[in-house]
């Protein structure tokens, strides 16, 4: 196995992150030869962190070692980095979001497919665990077809970092971590977008936004919630799924939370009214014990690759992307039809 | 005092609701002369409880004791029912909704002008114990202005009842917990709406809706959340309130859940980052001690008058009503539109 040499350009949050997850591991397939940042003061952290470093973005195209770059700049620098690196005969692997609009995005496929490079995007976020649960709740369906997912991050720190806080830079939370839950509910439902509202919240006083909710329905019938929030002090759980013969609902990362499925079972008893505020409620009541149980949930395991190894084969092998770019770009198209809908 | 002597027409859920409410208190300033229902079954069942039963709805119109009727049957029969009451020199107490659509409630609320009798609707949740906590948090400002309020029932028992599977009674979730929710909604936002959507939920295999969700913004910037459901086996909390100090939730009807506030306290150290899925996040990580605090729940009572007692008020007395009709008719209006945007 020869490791596949990465620089990483930008040493912030992103940047560093993945240079601590590369760097130990003999097993990992590719390899940090070393860091960029435009700012001396991260530029000596990566230093005194262990890692060589490199005194400008040129020096890493010259560097013939180097077989790609790991942009993790923010995010209006991404295609004139990717564009740059990709012609100077490097691979990409960048960070989400991919660039500002499909517009940028498109500029640097095309150069992709000019140079024969290889681009990808670290949409890491399809490994979570809690994201897996869901995925192999929809595709196993032990609560039936799911037609409703809910999917809900939820925060009260406010908008992180610095560039964040800025348009130009591609700053606010639709940006952020809205990516990763888009790309998530896309990958997962694999069906047209049928309609799209999006509100975004600026209670912050940010001039970017400091969350959104959107409300997405796609052609198969499923229905989608996604929302991003930095000022819940007390949370909604991270999913909510309902399916035809159950619900579910995953609290947090930690995976707790409870699947409770209909047992259709014959004869059972007519719930027991409660009292409601004022009034009394059966529609509202919960079910008889005999008609529902509580089960396990699915696996949270990934039956796919992990994100650098797929990377490594792509690059060496010629597999398939896990990320593919039509899936970035689909998601992007998303993004930019959410600020346009802003705009009206 | 004079009691204000009703019959009950139409003795169902609603209808044996009030009976049983209204018989046993001394105290109680309405009183049911008897029942009236179509069906003998029902009727039966009133006498067997020990009311009076009417033989025909034309008998009570006659009763000269009998000063106003209290409508409870299908949707669909609302609009007649009070005209004629109206008409024949009774007052009328109409079950919520009220009509169909705006144009029969407008026909109805036209006799009311014309005959001068007091014509009134049983929004009884507005005196529900956790709204009365959203609406008390509303205008104490515990946590501070509230800008996001999201209103949930959601059971597992589907559609209840036998007519409101029906269309043509005025079937379905929107016209049954909807009109309570959307009652409560408007009037404690008192502003305009700006904006709304919606989206039916039809998975029960009814004709008419087994649950509903909508968006709507107003024009004083509030954002609110209004959701019905009835194939939901774990559920998400009554209420999610949003303040600009701090968040609320609402588990359930017995008033569970917790309300957290923003200390704002100075130099308070940075949250710690935690594990979330395959990456790290500060931003929604939980903040620090001491950036907020734990607070009591405002309390969950009227500042105002019960609603049998407001309808004595309003009879007897001349006081204004607190459910009033134009109230009723804006929300009518928004569920006009909420049927007229599913058709596009």
């Amino acid at each position: 196995m020869q490791k596949v040499n990465f620089a990483i350009v930008g040493y912030g949050g992103m940047g560093s992150y993945h240079a601590r997850t590369l760097m130990p591991t003999e097993s990992e397939r590719l390899n940090i030869t070393g860091v960029y940042d435009i700012d001396a003061a991260r530029l000596e952290a990566a230093k005194s962190e262990g890692f060589e470093t490199y005194e400008s973005f040129e020096a890493i195209l010259a560097d013939e070692a180097v077989e790609g770059i790991l942009i993790a700049t923010p995010n209006d620098s991404h295609k004139e980095l990717a564009i740059t690196a990709l012609r100077a005969g490097k691979h990409v692997l960048c960070e989400k979001p991919v660039a500002m609009n499909v517009e940028e995005l498109d500029e640097i496929l095309a150069v992709a497919k000019e140079t024969g490079k290889t681009f990808m995007v670290h949409q890491n976020r399809r490994w979570d665990p809690d994201f897996l649960m869901v995925r192999n709740m929809y595709q196993q369906k032990p609560i039936g077809d799911i037609f409703q997912i809910e999917s809900r991050v939820q925060g009260a720190n406010g908008i992180p970092g610095d560039w964040r806080h800025l348009k130009e830079h591609g700053g606010g939370m639709l940006l952020d971590w809205g990516v990763h839950l888009l790309d998530q509910l896309l990958w997962l439902v694999e069906s047209p977008i049928k309609s799209m509202n999006v509100d975004f919240s600026y209670v912050l006083g940010d001039p970017v936004d400091d969350g959104f909710f959107t409300y997405i329905t796609f052609e198969n019938g499923v229905r989608a919630i996604v929302e991003v929030g930095t000022s819940n002090y007390t949370k909604l759980p991270r999913w909510y799924v309902k399916g035809t013969e159950g619900t579910a609902k995953i609290d947090d990362w930690d995976l707790s939370g409870e699947m409770i499925r209909a047992t259709n079972a014959e004869g059972v008893s007519a719930p027991t009214p409660i009292q409601a505020g004022v009034g009394l409620t059966k529609t509202m009541a919960p079910p008889s014990e005999e008609a529902m149980e509580k089960i396990a949930f699915p696996s949270s395991e990934a039956d796919f690759i992990p994100f650098y190894q797929n990377v490594y084969e792509v690059i060496r092998e010629g597999a398939e992307p896990i990320v593919k770019n039509e899936e970035v770009r689909v998601v992007l198209a998303l993004i930019d039809d959410m600020f346009k809908q802003e705009a009206i």
